[in-house]
């Protein structure tokens, strides 16, 4: 119990397709955990659906799956308990739905500090490293990644465990 | 000899004007190996040209050149052999030159990934991190940075060691 | 004095709102020494004015700040001394303002690299990482990646510390 304790909460950052959705699904297989999925993404159009069922197919089928766009803070806090893991993939969809929904960016932010300490079992947090090429051109791309770079920095300070993953191999940052 | 197989097989890694290349070719300058280089670059206009003028001028005057946009498994199975060592720089530029030539990646992909474990002598591939800014507006680079990610993947599964360059300084993700 | 020296020359990459600042700051803080601010930034707009205004406000009062858009050489040669430390936050807008003000850019670049190993005392140089995305549509924000890329390249090279930050959780390249 305590060394499940001492890795309860992890963040699994890394650029589009390096890995990290692979690298956090197989770290869940092999810890012997019943495992929950919460899945951010919403279907609204092909690509994104080709997307979701591309990362569906790769899961095992006896996985819990939770579709929740928006109130993640809420969700947690229902499904975690001891012996039990929770993959949420991904942050960066989340605060995309959040900007999409008009919703308030820091009061969401503020609620899922707020709930990560009281979470029970293991909880894996999966979000795309988006900070680190050229300034964006439109000022909702600036927001965005601003926004994921604050989150991101909020959840590590939070996590027991920090990777960051590129081509598949996981860079220890944390933990 | 069972040394030079534990390194056959090398990812370098990075960003743009990261110093990969650089970090390469010293790695090469300084195995005391016959050296090949695959230039998967075309010079299709001014800006090109001059980035392939400057990475030239950095390399050794006795390294054979081959110029190879699309044809990267054949060449490497043609030349590589054991006490020789082969650099190709960039796989990027191999992936940008197959999808404007329209060709089939994911066998141009395979194909790759099957003639890797068949070369002798050492292979280093370099080739640029793009995944790691924000979600690109067209379709096409969002297909590019995908494609990449995947292919990086593939290579870092098969190689003995992978490096992650940044600010010329590298990283030693595996091995 | 002699661990002073070793230490001297610091470069912090780090992507947007990775918390490169944020660890700088902490650095010179708990440093103990006597601590000027160069800001490189210059409010041309509202969005601007908002971030300076943020970084200000996590700053100690009493560091002196200087603000030097463009000659950043001539300011660490003056203000630079034994049992001083400057941080200079950051090098990639110090390179926006010298494109804007079509300075010659390796020149600025000499020029920097000439007086970084006559410094005295300690200097930290912050920067943004902005070459792990796509490739950026338009020529001036290629140049600009590809000139950071160079800058960070010589700057680590002299640097006698180089660390790599994101989610706000450093990796040290260097030192």
């Amino acid at each position: 119990m305590s060394e499940s304790k001492k890795t309860g909460l992890v963040l699994v950052l890394g650029g589009a397709r390096s890995g990290k959705s692979r690298f956090s699904e197989t770290m869940l297989r092999e810890s012997g955990l019943e495992v929950h999925y919460i899945a951010t993404a919403e279907a609204l159009d092909g690509e994104m659906n080709a997307r979701i069922a591309h990362h569906r197919a790769s899961r095992p089928a006896e996985w819990a799956t939770h579709e929740e766009p928006l109130d993640l803070p809420g969700t947690l806090a229902e499904i975690a308990r001891p012996g039990r893991a929770i993959l949420v993939d991904c942050l960066t969809l989340w605060l995309t739905n959040l900007m999409m929904a008009e919703r308030d960016i820091e009061a969401a932010f503020d609620a899922l500090a707020a709930v990560c300490p009281t979470l029970e079992g293991r909880v894996v947090f999966v979000s795309n490293e988006v900070g680190l090429g050229i300034v964006p051109e439109h000022r909702m791309a600036r927001d965005f990644r601003d926004d994921a770079g604050r989150l991101h920095q909020r959840i590590a300070a939070l996590a027991d465990e920090v990777y960051f993953i590129a081509a598949g191999l996981p860079l220890k940052m944390k933990g």
